[in-house]
């Protein structure tokens, strides 16, 4: 038999999902970190300043026999629902644990992956998302943001944007990769409207943990049924190597997504973690201060041929732009020892635009230099 | 705003991908196990002996440090590599790490999602699969095995089944619930008569760890570009708890579902685990002798109204079902302190069906004196 099979080895005719066979995978997630390993990391989205003790704490003190089962343990919706309990009223029906806020991204876009669907957002924006998307083979309408505003949301023109033809609305608050926030009032606004379309809308708020609790959707998630709040350990919290994240929304979205999903999402060693973490006293808010002090540093370093973004200062990530559109920015800051995530990682951005995160607190003087240096290209 | 939102709250019309709005979910999987934690658990698919006690030195060796970063170990591949050098030579392209072999069937069934993919297996099998399928939009067409016969599988009528009209064929091999074992030949027919039509064939080796490498499609990875296997560290390796899977396959192939994917997948722990177990000599094969000697007493206990389906002694699970079909087995076992998955969990098995799994040595007893009693019905 193997003599034929081998023939035929090239020439078999996948029946994949049809988006699959066209549209291509975009992603500025890396795999093996070898080919960048000299320069210094402000590409990964991860915390510059490290996890809360107590998440070591919880690995050291996780009684690994359990590992044999399948992962049951409950308290972790309690400690969510904990946390979030000076914003609004959440249950375990109303939490899916995930895979990072990824893991949720794919749950939503299979969810309401069917013919037709059209998903509107801004350009740029989390690539992941908007690629996963269209590989679901949901259209996305992008609302392109203007360089020469740097970049900031116009809330008037998504709202103006939702109409009938729309079925979600995803937005990356803060945005990724400015950092920019949207006001909370903003985002209520977008949710009326939406609601009054019958759309869901989805917030993403991965980067979240930078800001203020009282800046988040979850506060509205009693109020508008077509929410869908998306939150991660990875960024604020420091923890993306434990791969958790939840999402919260109504019963009634959650019961549809839940079908898609399994109880045994995250071990019991990582609901132990964000157990534990979300239980105590964090130190979220010093983070946020530091990557305050630094984009202000940052800022006052630029301004000649480099320009910053509307951003969050709070956020751990900006977005730096030149004026030279030729100059290929994240060459440039490779040549400076500093590894960034190009604007062609982006829609709307191009290869004059970094993301940059803020590095941790022993190479910021490198990152300073090397904006120094790109300013008077 | 709030007021009128609220009104509206139960009349959105939710614009979810079709099949989840008329399909329910199906699984026998256990959210909180509360409700059951008063029985001996002979339900779960998790390993009664425990894992290889290089997982614990494992997890104790852990630089927890390192969970600030997103996942880049690369070892696993390796160690995934160099376990299955005596079958085939796979190498990193051909792998996809996954979240237990769940996280490769959402995988597969969406990458297999469009409309008019008809799925072929057998009825009963692993109902997740089935029903994740279904959801997905795909047309399920289950050959029903035969109660008269143990509810053995017959490969002609597999391979006859094969034509046009299917797109995809799945095997779970060990069969849940059964534990029967097709043998590699016959894995072998019908891949060839799937790949004269262009079909994938998906083999789900969850409980393959039970059986020889030898007896794993691994092995024709090289000569069939149509076939996705599935692994899991959930069942032989007595790693439920880590979450941990793989898929392997044709480059071809995992181009396409790749696509889907975030290298993020698996935290670094879990892919250290997985690293040290493979490379370790396991104590897979004495699990695998103390099922034989449990079942095959299991079997001399019964046969007046309880019977053993077909089944391969070695695996972990197994099913039982009673002459009397007025008789809820399940409930029976669960009056006799022991809890086991019911045959309504799955298609074509009914009430006086259920899938049980090997306790414990300390509660062995336990089960034979439960079957004798049931037996006796």
């Amino acid at each position: 038999m193997k003599s034929e099979s081998n023939t035929r080895k090239n020439n078999i005719k996948y029946r994949f999902r049809t988006p699959l066979l066209t549209i291509s995978h975009r992603s500025y997630a890396l795999d093996d970190t070898a080919d960048v390993s000299s320069l210094i990391d402000c590409a990964e989205g991860t915390d510059p300043y490290g996890f809360p003790d107590i998440a070591g704490q919880a690995i050291r003190e996780f009684d690994y026999s359990r590992l044999v089962d399948y992962p049951h343990a409950q308290e972790v919706y309690d400690a969510i629902s904990q946390y979030w309990k000076g914003q609004a009223k959440i249950i375990k029906e109303n939490i899916i644990l995930t895979d990072g806020s990824d893991g949720g991204m794919y749950l939503i876009n299979n969810v309401f992956s069917r013919p037709g669907a059209v998903m509107l957002g801004v350009m740029p924006q989390y690539i992941d998302f908007v690629n996963n998307a269209k590989l679901a083979g949901i259209n996305y309408k992008g609302i392109p943001l203007d360089r020469d505003r740097g970049y900031s949301i116009n809330a008037d023109d998504l709202i103006d944007a939702i109409d009938n033809e729309i079925s979600i609305v995803y937005l990356d608050n803060p945005n990724n990769p400015t950092g920019q926030l949207i006001d909370l009032e903003v985002v209520e606004g977008i949710l009326y409207k939406a609601l009054m379309h019958n759309i869901i809308v989805v917030v993403d708020e991965a980067y979240g943990d930078y800001v203020s609790k009282n800046e988040s959707a979850i506060g509205l998630i009693r109020s508008y049924p077509n929410l869908i709040v998306m939150r991660s350990m990875s960024k604020g919290f420091g923890l993306a190597g434990i791969r958790a994240g939840y999402l919260v929304a109504s019963k009634n979205i959650m019961k549809y997504i839940r079908k898609l999903t399994t109880p045994y999402f995250l071990s019991d060693l990582t609901r132990d973690i964000i157990t534990k973490v979300l239980s105590t006293e964090n130190q979220i808010f010093v983070h946020s201060q530091k990557n305050s002090n630094y984009k202000q540093i940052l800022r006052n370093n630029i301004g000649r041929g480099l320009h910053m973004a509307a951003t969050d200062d709070r956020v751990s990530i900006c977005a730096l732009f030149h004026s030279d559109s030729e100059i290929d920015l994240r060459k440039e800051f490779a040549k400076e020892g500093i590894n960034v995530v190009s604007g062609t990682d982006f829609d709307n951005a191009g290869q004059s635009f970094v993301r940059v995160r803020m590095p941790s607190e022993n190479y910021f003087q490198n990152l300073i230099r090397a904006v120094k240096n790109i300013d008077l290209l």
